[in-house]
């Protein structure tokens, strides 16, 4: 009996490190499938704009992977995740290195600060898409770092740091707002303060200006889809227990929204301009994947489907009406993509969450909860990059000059063309 | 006593439980490498194909897989594994939307379908090929859907749904002829209904029409192969018990087929044309993996590296066979490639599977099964097909005009050139 | 009592096979990893070289991984893992196909060959870089062979293979000098012999000859930083127990290099060239990766960026130093890179080890066995490769014709261009 009496507890610990273990590993698998959305971006947004700035374009989308893992490792991930108070996190974790065998959260913190990392990363990204083509590469630096160690830290500490609008209900399960949504609206706050690109606007008329390489704008478009797998199903933060089923079920809803977004998009298109066009297809299952994002886990597959639906034929308009009503140059559509389609699909959780498989039956408590995390959050990243833009404008300067945005910005700014 | 008497099963619940777990996030990253394939699809075709028509190329990869993703969950997944007959499942999975806690086969329900439904998007995607530069956009969605929704999902039924040929004894581990090949026939009808390109043969003698980018098209094989390893090893459904050790084999295995497939191919061609051509050198890796993919698990590492060699030397004839005596004009290889390779890889495990280490022994009763199996789902897929194709082209057309077709497709059909 | 006495074996017998199942997977996914560093060398290569030898740097790049899949597999696994004497393995394992419940190492055998390859192949690919433009095809297949089967086992087998430096303490936990430097010093005894590309010293002065596509070379860049996620926190080998934590603190410590490596990079090119360039800081995050991968296992995160930084600003002094000082023509950066950074950082864990939280303190004796490692790993691949050159060039030919060079290899060594 002795024997076994020792046996026993050893081998419960051993079942529970193996539980940490698996988790650990997914978690770490889903990290790096979001860091891989990096190239994704770059490619999207130097497909979708001019080859005389493509060097600019992915020096951007490099260098802000770079800061952001350097920034929110020193800084960000502590006023995120730290105690703090309900609005601000702390200093304590600054530096990040915690104990070998630090596991708070049933898998080690050192998987934990690095999905945070790509998180963070993602949010600084979308950014450079809105204001490509004319913004001056110092200034970028300088933002990109703000938003990572700062603007996005914040209101992330308000929901998945603990803060009040966690205390709240606000759903946002892996960030259509606390990451998409921010990054589309500091966006928003740039290119209205960068203005228009030269000649995007001619006697009041938004002209098309085409992007120099559709084909890797499609692969980035592919390899984001690859990427979210990592995104939405890695939020789960665990793949044991009732997370098995979860996480697969957060790949299903994640990859009909995306399938959703492109074939309605797609429609929409052809519907209104006679053509079915490869970039509003693209952009249309980016739209659904980052809908999907605050809901993939609380909707059922029809329910996913619906939300990337949605957000497809939404895309179309709202493209259309910042590009020619509102006369905001977003060269890439990032603004409606991440900003419109991600508060969309955060409001959409409060319609389309179900409860036991029946819809969500909380009436308007829900989507009045989701409405306060998107105008709040909202408000938060447009004011603060608004404030940011403004200050880099009058000290630094934030636009290039009239001849080297027509010259093109890789050789003025980097002092080398991309094709030869 | 009583506590222990109460922990040990509680403890044995907690192994499975982790076991389950651990099969589950092995089948979902094997999804999402399969998933992308497609983009490795989508630069393989585009640029093994002209600058004109990449637009086309591309939105038709993108779409089959955004249409394949929602008609296989809507329908073609209980189609294919409803329990029906021998011939046919049944409807009893549409909008397939199981329980939390549902985990049929030792993963979750999710995970599975999600499994299966990027499988029956690659063997749609195959056919775009084939039918490349010259294919009328609606028509495609048309037959892509058809594909995804009924052809694909009935002979999956006759072998992995339990039907017919599984009960033969048909091998086929991940799809040489079941993915594959059903991709290839299909191609091949469409191809043949079609007609060359305008250009491509004239005065009776095949001529060459190179591809606008081989990096992207190199890229493409890169990515596939290394999709691959999603592909073939995940097919194991299990990486626990048993698997553990046969899922590293399988990863062996698809390797060394590949490398054999490159390298005969390329000493092939050099021998035949005088030159180690890329083009012919990232077929025969294709033609590799397609034909390891039926017996990956079944056979030696050696036995591997044989199939292997011999797909890829049989690629360079078959291209040349089709292209220049049959006067098919195959844009990509993709009816050697998935059509042919995988005909032979399945024929090939009735040679090279080994049992207890040594060369299969069961005399001509497998080669006799493996035969039974690629020639009637071989013909299933020609003929519907081949029906589906006539039908398309006497009803809404299949094919574009010649000023379509000269000018480019891109413009026409989608209002937008890829590249400015 | 006697029922329990049966079920407590079982169920520590299933807790042993399910830390096997994890590791196992683990191995597998970052093998998976590794391998898609191959599409990246060859985007990074193809761009920062010109579009007449695009098809050519492909094939190589291509090739190399065929062959060596092969090689290593048929030989190179053996002379590496073969117990042999402190020199040299043997050829015990030689066609290695283990039985099918060989976990020899705490996961498949199987795994171990597939991961043991990747790493051999990253090896060879690197030598292509250094010699671009101007190396003769059925060379370059030679040396490629040579190297997975000789030159690269027999240094693997002194470390990893439990040679002599492995018994000495050298620390080189997943490969700056085994595996990069190799095949940096390689490249450099390739590139000496083989002299610059025409054009590119007149008159004594070092001319730029710029890469044709620095959207692929980026793209390159970013796969490779993705797939060291692979190669570094997979070379921990295991998932379990204490090696939970260290992977994440793997993935933690690489990224953090990688983004020191391009921040250091782009400020000194901008100090330095007055501008911040895309190509030297893409190669800044490559230097901090290549660095980073002797010691990430031993370094704090702050150590990390330290090694980073350190290696990025090095690779700018060294690249110009070995173009315009030591008139070595290394068309993308190679033998800086993986040579010199991967020695860089070898050396430098010697300086930023930690032990127990504190910097280590084990004085010069630990810094005196990393250059023992360095420098005879070093004299082993830069004379072996040196004397396979020579034999090269006096019986088959190194390089090609000058007017092959001038019109491209594409052409008139694969018999195809790639760009139509």
């Amino acid at each position: 009996m002795e024997e076994i009496a020792t046996t026993i507890p050893s081998v419960t610990e051993a079942v529970v490190g193996l539980d940490v273990s698996i988790n650990n590993v997914w978690l770490l698998v889903a990290t790096f499938l979001v860091m891989f959305m990096q190239p994704g971006f770059a490619m999207v947004e130097a497909g979708f704009t001019r080859a005389k700035n493509t060097g600019n374009i992915l020096m951007k989308n490099f260098m802000d992977y770079a800061i952001g893992s350097v920034s929110y490792w020193l800084i960000g991930y502590s006023i995120m995740y730290g105690t703090g108070n309900a609005l601000f996190g702390d200093f304590s974790m600054a530096f990040f290195n915690p104990g070998e065998d630090s596991y708070g959260a049933g898998y080690s913190d050192f998987s934990d600060i690095m999905f945070q990392t790509v998180f963070a990363a993602t949010s600084a990204t979308i950014v450079s898409g809105a204001m490509a083509e004319r913004t001056k590469f110092n200034a970028y630096l300088v933002f990109s770092l703000v938003i990572t160690v700062l603007i996005y830290p914040v209101s992330g500490h308000w929901t998945w740091g603990g803060g009040w609008l966690s205390k709240m209900g606000f759903i946002d399960f892996a960030g259509s707002t606390i990451v998409h949504s921010v990054g589309g609206w500091i966006g928003l706050a740039g290119a209205m303060i960068l203005g228009p690109r030269l000649g995007k606007y001619v006697d009041g008329k938004a002209k098309a200006i085409p992007g120099h390489n559709l084909t890797i704008g499609a692969l980035g478009v592919f390899i984001l889809w690859f990427g979210w797998f990592g995104f939405n199903p890695g939020s789960e933060l665990s793949a044991t227990g009732g997370s098995t089923s979860n996480i697969a079920k957060v790949a299903l809803t994640t990859n009909l929204a995306a399938a959703g977004g492109a074939i309605a998009a797609m429609l929409t298109a052809w519907a209104r301009y006679k053509r079915p066009t490869l970039s509003l297809s693209l952009n249309g299952a980016l739209a659904g994947l980052v809908a999907i994002t605050a809901g993939c886990a609380a909707v059922s597959p029809l329910g996913a489907l619906a939300i990337g639906v949605i957000a497809g034929i939404v895309l179309v308009f709202s493209v259309e009406f910042i590009d020619q009503t509102l006369k905001i140059d977003d060269p890439v559509g990032a603004i409606s993509v991440h900003g419109v389609c991600g508060a969309l699909g955060t409001l959409l959780v409060g319609v389309f969450a179900t409860d036991g498989g029946v819809l969500y039956g909380g009436g308007f408590k829900q989507l009045g909860v989701q409405t306060v995390g998107v105008v709040s959050i909202g408000l938060w990243a447009f004011a603060t990059g608004f404030i940011l833009f403004k200050v880099l404008k009058a000290t630094n300067g934030l636009r290039v000059s009239k001849r080297i945005e027509e010259e093109g910005l890789d050789v003025y700014e980097h002092g080398e063309g991309v094709y030869n």
